[in-house]
């Protein structure tokens, strides 16, 4: 048994103050797990565009500082709280946003991977059992460090800290034999661009497809539909730079809308026999959502929309383009259940079947984190990989 | 063989003249069919909301005078062009808008009834093998009557008329032993509400649905669900007097906006849990759209759309509401393929799963063809039949 079980741990963490401003690495107190609830040594984490998004705060409905950022890590349960059953202390975890209670009316059932009380909420930055936080900045005392103001808990995980608490819904063990790092990309980004070909659009052998947008979830995107047979993969993106990179992954066409003459519906249409069988938007732009559903064919097209739309504009499409017979479907984490589902997709990973190195371009240690929010900002990292604990594996 | 056979019939038939003009019954003349097409004997047709929207000329890049205007209906084969195999004179038949070559790409698939050559297509006015109509006004000249201006074809159906000719691709070969009043409803609306129900949403036994608009697609609608075993069907109207005759298909509560404090979505998420597992929007007015998108349940709900949007209006959804798995679908003909599926449904009719009698609710002869026109408009009517042709049944 650990012997910090029981007791608050101060660690490290890099809390976000306020809007923009630099990520501060300070010592945080975090409480021991409550009931159901488990306390996790983050190993790695990555970041991804929705971290970058709460930190600019975009949203001011989502706002909450101070917070602990960060969704896509890797760790080692350091202990757990009352009636946990599914993972023990140095059991390797990945942290889940979109959690998996197992008990629900929507966990029993198939068709869902939004779990009544653990499903995603960005509004959401508290625990659900009490309501309170399981961090806070520290005050130097007479005797040592003790809690002061409560820091916020970000999308049901908070990873950009050595040690977090999180419910056990949001936690899923995973292989120790697994390549750890490569673990954190099962987090978040990797999953929702594969699980939005296995599990949502269900894409089949021999189809083609069409991805918006090659940033890590659209290239995940495009290895997914490579590992599940797709005869062609349409890549499109303004950034040419990103076209080498998508051939790792299976993407066989390049289009450049900048360099069209007439609208990259079109071209896709004229090139593939009228359409696509399946197109993937991840940019989060309704102008580009509009391409992506043109872009497939009439019958039986469908569109996944895998990006985050910030804009308060509609959808542009009108109703009775919907009796062309082309679907749209929304889904989060690729549809995957984490609990019962990722498990399995780690064994693909282990196996080959989804290659996962091209996806760490960065490695940088925890104190960079301000950098590697640069990175991804600037658009030179698919993800940025920090090492924020240093750890012997046994 | 017809002693008709190869020569110009002439006959009577009902031609629109211009927008809102009352119909004129007059003599036509009417070609034999060409290669491919078969020529019938119409023996009633309904009207359908789609006859009133071409007659008003709503849609100007639509409008075609002087035009022959219905598409519900059944006859009997009269003769038949070169190359005609699954239909023989004397055939009871029923026309399909949305035809089924059964050799393009589409037709070979089983995703989508959208036939490349005979799909529905509301600006096509001539026959597709040559581009000609097989409908023309006649002239009193020496010697009987003659050809003369060339009246447009309509949804590739044309029945307000004794004899028509269609593209094989568009005529169903039916049961001679199927009630033939009813069968006419199965040439579009009944067709539509069911299949939107068996094929599209495939509706599961027990589980909830909502239907807004109780009109002749709308009842469909809840008679198909009725059929599959749905524990609820909640029919949403303006008009109550649509509630008695939705009991007689199965609709199980009635919601009228118009007595609502609140949104009618919150009302059907209160009283079904959440939200209902299917919607069906029938009314073509997108704000209704939005309500029963929104009346399903996140995680399955499956809207799908019936009614036809006049509007320039898109979609009020926003894409984010897409990710609480909601999903949108849209069908032309109930997705049934009609040569392929049809004659099945027409058995599933023929031992009362599905019962046609309600929906049928006037009857005149075929020069009163105005009055029906007027029942439509003024609500007063599902479906009037009209007698179009006298005949005895062989
Ligand atoms: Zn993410
Ligand atoms: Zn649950
Ligand atoms: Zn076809
Ligand atoms: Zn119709």
């Amino acid at each position: 048994m650990a012997n910090t079980q029981g007791k608050i741990i101060t660690c490290k963490a890099a809390v976000a103050w306020g809007p923009k401003e630099p990520l501060v690495i300070q010592d945080i107190c975090v409480d021991p797990p409550q009931k159901m609830e488990v306390r996790v040594k983050i190993l790695y984490s990555s970041i991804c565009h929705t971290d970058l998004g709460a930190w600019n705060g975009v949203n001011e409905a989502e706002r909450a500082f101070p917070r602990i950022l960060g969704h896509e890590a890797v760790g080692m349960v350091e202990s757990v709280g009352e009636g946990v059953k599914d993972v023990k202390e140095g059991d390797y975890v990945i942290p889940i946003f979109n959690g998996e209670c197992c008990e629900c009316r929507v966990c029993k059932k198939e068709e869902s991977n939004l779990c009544e009380r653990y499903h995603v909420d960005p509004m959401k930055r508290v625990m659900v059992s009490d309501g309170g936080t399981r961090f806070s900045t520290t005050t130097t005392k007479e005797g040592g460090l003790s809690k002061s103001q409560p820091i916020y808990h970000f999308l049901n995980t908070s990873t950009f800290t050595e040690y977090t608490v999180l419910d056990s819904a949001c936690v899923v063990k995973i292989d120790p034999n697994a390549p750890l790092k490569h673990m954190s990309l099962l987090s978040c980004g990797v999953s929702t661009g594969v699980g939005a070909v296995w599990n949502i659009a269900k894409v089949k052998e021999g189809t083609t497809t069409a991805v918006f947008g090659l940033g890590s979830v659209g290239l995940a995107v495009a290895e997914g539909a490579r590992a599940r047979g797709a005869s062609r993969i349409i890549g499109v993106d303004a950034n040419p730079s990103k076209f080498e990179t998508g051939k790792l992954m299976g993407v066989t066409d390049f289009i450049n809308p900048k360099d069209l003459t007439k609208s990259t519906h079109k071209i896709i249409q004229d090139i593939t026999r009228g359409g696509v069988d399946y197109s993937f938007e991840c940019t989060g732009n309704v102008d580009v959502l509009r391409e992506a559903f043109l872009s497939t064919h009439t019958g039986w097209g469908s569109t996944v929309l895998v990006g985050i739309y910030p804009t308060p504009r509609t959808l542009p499409l009108h109703p009775m383009e919907f009796f062309d017979g082309r679907t749209i479907t929304g889904s989060v984490f690729g549809g995957f259940k984490p609990k019962s589902q990722l498990p399995n997709f780690v064994q693909q990973c282990m196996k080959g079947v989804v290659k996962l190195e091209p996806f760490i371009t960065n490695e940088l240690p925890f104190e960079k984190i301000n950098d590697a929010f640069q990175l991804l900002r600037d658009g030179k990292s698919l993800r940025c990989l920090l090492q924020i604990s240093k750890f012997l594996k046994k």
